[in-house]
């Protein structure tokens, strides 16, 4: 890991040792309140692009335990959008919310109850679980809020590994035993944990078929999914003029798992391909539509139908485990063999990034705020 | 057990061993072939009350390790109408096929080869995994294909034991590690499988929640249903006109497992039930319409939903299993804990008994023909 702020850290903390000079509060590293933040806040529910402002916050107190982190990217998820909406189920009290759940910041200040071997000053850090007001430039939590990552990868990334590249992990590896060689059938492909799964399933000798939407340069995205490892890509209505789709498969074997964010008929498709026996994970619901499944497709198929959620892998006794993962695939992230599409847009041109992460803009890659 | 003619052929066994004679071909028990039987047959599929037909059939050969049984009782199921449609499945063979998959018979006449301590003449017997050909008056099959059951039953409960209370039992433990005082939710509670759902779900000190479809009688059907053990009964559209099913639990803990035979707004209401990682298992779809789940009740409330088909049950290397479940159901009926409504019509009112079953009379109890 070694960055130039951790290797000196260590220096000075070994150099301290030595000519026995316990830590004190009184050292700089130590302060009592952050600087002043500048935050995008909400009092109230409702579309986000009428509820949010960017607003100055009093710099708050560093209590003994506490760390002060200066944001350094911090990604707009759709769960971020629906929590500002109040459809999400878990999300912040109000009023004056302090918008975002995930992101990545720069160690400023600990308080002086903080073990110096855990964090020290210029750490890259994580919430970790996820946790509310990620949406600031300053952010004062509990150390064991704060998880120490890598620094020697892009910041947006460190930013996004949570949500998305985790939620891909597990649902590779907590509904079906899949062994080498088998197969996976997902829709909404081009989207980050789209993405995500094709590189990790790819990594563990799976195959992938990946549905995509219709729409204007979708040959395009097909062929970056292909760069990504994707074995075969269909667009929807290629599927939906298809009355045998496993004919499609050629020597892939029949999937063995489903991944569904979209839900109405690019769920049923999924489930076409699926073999007999087969697990279908609903993990999102894009199009707005719910699932709908035949009868026999139960009985004589015995099709399993999953949902996951994340947020079962933010629980405390998951903690270390999910904190591993997350190096896990930072070192991936390192080793380029784990990438997907964002866009970095400056904290200060916040509403910009927002219309985009709503659409205003047409079609754009995730946005990521940098502070 | 010991019914007089079990106690008789086995009193016969044991004189014959202390005397030294050996079972032989040329006693009366050995036949090589099975008398004249009258069969429902059909050629080819499609409605049943124009596809089948009653006929004579010839004499069968008794192979040396067959069993010649004269058949006592057998039910008419769905999926034995079903199969006759030509959408089930697993079907017999055309043409010529003998309709009936499960039933209960009496030994006439055993194979040379045929083990005597396996089976005598006299005993009542079934076919072990259910087969194909239970509607005709002697069916000849290999003595492995026999199970031999107690007669000290009814043997119309002898003779549909496998396809409905077999699946109730199976279905209770299949899916859900259930404990005493937990609760089950099911629609189609009138049905069989439902009926034996309510008394074994009692046995085993598990609540129900029972779903009947609207319809004049309903509050005597709700009656019977008490009787059985039932704790609460309700019509669909009881249901369909309270906002939050949950009120009507009073204090019975929320279901931790659905059980659904409709589909469409009975399953609905199922899922509505279901406490937060409830599992929904789907066994049958008397609505003919699907099942249709909103993408926040897998993700948020983390449901799953299954399906159950008995014939996974009936695989060889569960035979052995399913037996000893059979001899646990036919054990409880015999002491007067698990019964159900079924009409005994003789096999010589085929075509009624037909019509009955398929609802030409109105809304009947399970017709099982008696030869």
């Amino acid at each position: 890991m070694g960055s130039p702020g951790r290797l000196l850290t260590a220096a000075v903390r070994r150099l301290r040792l030595r000519v026995g000079i316990k830590p004190s509060t009184a050292m700089a590293r130590y302060l009592s309140t952050c600087p002043p933040a500048r935050a995008v806040i909400y009092d109230q529910h409702g579309p986000p692009d009428q509820v949010l402002r960017v607003a100055d916050v009093a710099p708050p107190e560093i209590g003994d335990r506490d760390v002060c982190v200066r944001m350094l990217a911090a990604p707009i998820n759709p769960s971020d959008l629906n929590r500002i909406e109040g459809v999400y189920p878990v999300r912040p009290p109000l009023p004056a919310a302090v918008a975002g759940y995930e992101g990545v910041g720069q160690v400023h200040a600990l308080g002086p109850a903080v073990d110096s071997d855990y964090l020290s000053p210029g750490d890259w850090v994580i919430p970790s679980p996820p946790s509310f007001g990620t949406w600031q430039t300053y952010v004062v939590k509990p150390a064991a809020a704060w998880h120490r990552v890598r620094s020697d990868v892009p910041p947006q990334y460190a930013a996004t590994v949570t949500v998305n590249p985790l939620t891909a992990l597990r649902m590779l590896g907590d509904f079906v035993n899949l062994s080498p060689g088998d197969t996976l059938v997902q829709n909404g492909a081009t989207s980050i944990v789209g993405q995500c799964i094709i590189q990790l399933a790819k990594l563990h000798g799976l195959h992938t078929i990946n549905i995509i939407r219709d729409r204007p340069g979708w040959e395009e995205a097909k062929d970056k999914l292909k760069q990504l490892g994707a074995d075969e890509v269909f667009t929807q209505s290629q599927l939906d003029s298809i009355k045998n789709v496993k004919s499609l498969l050629g020597a892939l074997p029949e999937p063995a798992l489903g991944l569904n964010c979209v839900g109405g008929n690019a769920a049923s498709v999924i489930m076409k391909f699926l073999r007999q026996s087969g697990t279908m994970v609903t993990y999102g619901g894009m199009s707005k539509k719910p699932v709908t499944i035949s009868t026999s497709s139960f009985i004589f198929k015995d099709l399993s139908l999953r949902g996951f959620w994340l947020q079962k892998w933010m629980n405390s006794d998951k903690a270390e485990e999910s904190r591993t993962m997350i190096d896990y695939l930072l070192s991936l992230v390192h080793e380029g063999k784990l990438k997907y599409e964002m866009e970095l847009t400056p904290f200060s041109d916040f509403r910009l990034a927002l219309d985009k992460a709503l659409g205003k803009h047409g079609s754009r890659p995730k946005q990521v705020l940098s502070f």
